[in-house]
């Protein structure tokens, strides 16, 4: 839903602007009765008083915004570090949001976002998000929005991504030519751009090699760490189990050596693991870990300079502007 | 410096305090030459125009700010965590801002802070952090803040820490008992809370044993990898190196595994390694890694819970509330 402006809500009311604004400014003139009218309405028209925008025109809140699922993942922290090294060269501060994979909560950081509080968003959306309105409704407030990683396709601006569905190629290419016949693939939501581009990549590569896919060794893992190692433990117990798994979020390594080291199954003898993952640690994990390295930092930076192109210029095309970086395969002892 | 209020301001300007507020709402009545002086004036004395408190008194943001060095740490993320788990359910949303150890970029997040952006802050200092002028400043503007992990010890709130104390010591402790009497400690700031106390455990567990500390083996990493490695590197290739060493930070564990790689030194037989960290790989890694596994989600959780507190209650006596939540030591296989 758009915002609606000033006149918009007077007029719903039949009330002056300047009575609103008063309202807004807790005028004494204005009767209890009165604001608790206008804020109710305020409220339900979604009327979000710009402190900033309306209040000093031409004044920038000097800040952006980050919307992010979570940081307790090197991919996200370093790109954080690439959005802040732009930022603090233009004199920006950053503010960082996270949706913990909730569709809800990242509707409310937006909603919150057009109060004037930021001039820009760079977003990675979360597992849930399915739609965009909430997105479009931001832009078409005037908010510039960037995509990092994690996109909405149907939204008309730049998106900055890595080639998912190359690095899934590589990285399942990468087990058949070690050998591998049946592959797992651990993903994290259908829905999900980035997700389901490795899983096409995955499934590509398999039919180049003229492997089957099996349903049964494709998983959607979720927030809930039991739930993966149950779901993880359930394919490496199968009689005919896979010799090879592709996992496509970090966060999936330690599981998936954990349940490896509980089942006596030897990495990489037994399973060979490549696992998507910036972890400053894959090189000293035993064994150390094949990964397909996302250009984390750069992806954040170059998201940043082009937000800030959008800030310097009015009707900046940003549409223009999408980008995609490549990731690289680091082959370690995991897979080899 | 505390922040104006708008009647000083007008003084100062000889101006009505309603022309002062025109000026902030962009009037057409105010000339362009006024409004540049006032803004001048604004600027020189630290007056922040607050969207929220003075224009809807008793309205609140609904924001909590959460200031720390970084967020490629496992504990500054599990924090985080524990954090929005209590802003979540009191309907707050949490805005992160990183110092990167800056102590300039710490300054002006609380500056900006400062214009009702956030209901109260929990903070942890950055490395440059060394006194607290700023921290003072929020505060006497009425703006709660609660410190956990790395805090001001001179600053009257409530602080939530762990017992780096005691954790210094037994992490120490147990490698004097594991056989090592030359130890090394990687420390991170002699002015930061935490690396002092941790360094001051250190020091004590060698005096209670009767083994001699020697400066040659007491370093501070920064925060460029390099210099790190080289520190690091100089240490285990003393004739007389060090076969245990104490690393006070999670960053350091890929540093030390890597010099030793490259010294052809083994974990745990040439070097015990004991390591401050939350990471989730410790347990997968090579050797996995002893550990003192800070309470990072039940720290961030208390400190936003008791922010919560004040926020709910005026006139809340902060001071009393500070809580010190300890750490545990993991034993694995890098240290015996």
């Amino acid at each position: 839903m758009k915002n609606i402006n000033i006149k918009a809500l007077a007029c719903e009311l039949n009330l002056s602007v300047s009575t609103i604004s008063k309202v807004f400014h807790d005028s004494y003139e204005i009767s209890d009765h009165t604001k608790q009218r206008v804020l109710e309405t305020a409220a339900r028209l979604n009327y979000v008083p710009n402190p900033y925008a309306s209040s000093l025109r031409g004044r920038k809140s000097k800040n952006i915004g980050v919307v992010i699922p979570e940081v307790a993942d090197s991919f996200f922290s370093l790109a954080i570090n690439g959005i802040e090294s732009v930022a603090k060269e233009k004199g920006y501060h950053v503010l960082i949001c996270l949706t913990h994979e909730s569709f809800e909560n990242e509707k409310n950081i937006l909603k919150e976002f057009q109060g004037g509080r930021v001039d820009g968003v760079l977003m990675s959306v979360s597992r849930e998000t399915s739609h965009s309105d909430h997105i479009n409704d931001l832009i078409s407030n005037g908010l510039p929005l960037i995509f990092f990683d994690r996109v909405c396709e149907d939204v008309q601006t730049a998106k900055i991504t890595t080639d998912d569905f190359e690095s899934g190629y590589n990285a399942t290419e990468h087990l058949i030519l070690q050998g591998c016949s049946k592959i797992a693939f651990l993903g994290i939501s259908k829905s999900l751009s980035i997700s389901g581009k490795r899983l096409e990549g995955y499934l590509n590569a398999l039919a180049d090699y003229e492997l089957k896919a099996d349903k049964k060794n494709i998983i959607l893992c979720t927030n809930d760490a039991k739930h993966n190692y149950t779901a993880i433990k359930k394919i490496l117990q199968q009689k005919n189990k896979p010799t090879g798994i592709v996992a496509s979020v970090e966060k999936l390594t330690t599981p998936v050596y954990k349940v490896c080291e509980m089942l006596k199954l030897k990495i990489p003898k037994d399973v060979k693991v490549v696992c998507f993952s910036n972890l400053d640690t894959a090189a000293i994990l035993n064994p150390s870990l094949t990964t397909i390295t996302q250009p984390a930092f750069e992806m954040g930076k170059t998201a940043a300079t082009i937000l800030f192109k959008a800030l310097e210029k009015t009707n900046f095309n940003l549409t223009g502007e999408s980008l995609v970086i490549p990731s690289a395969l680091v082959v370690r002892n995991s897979s080899s």
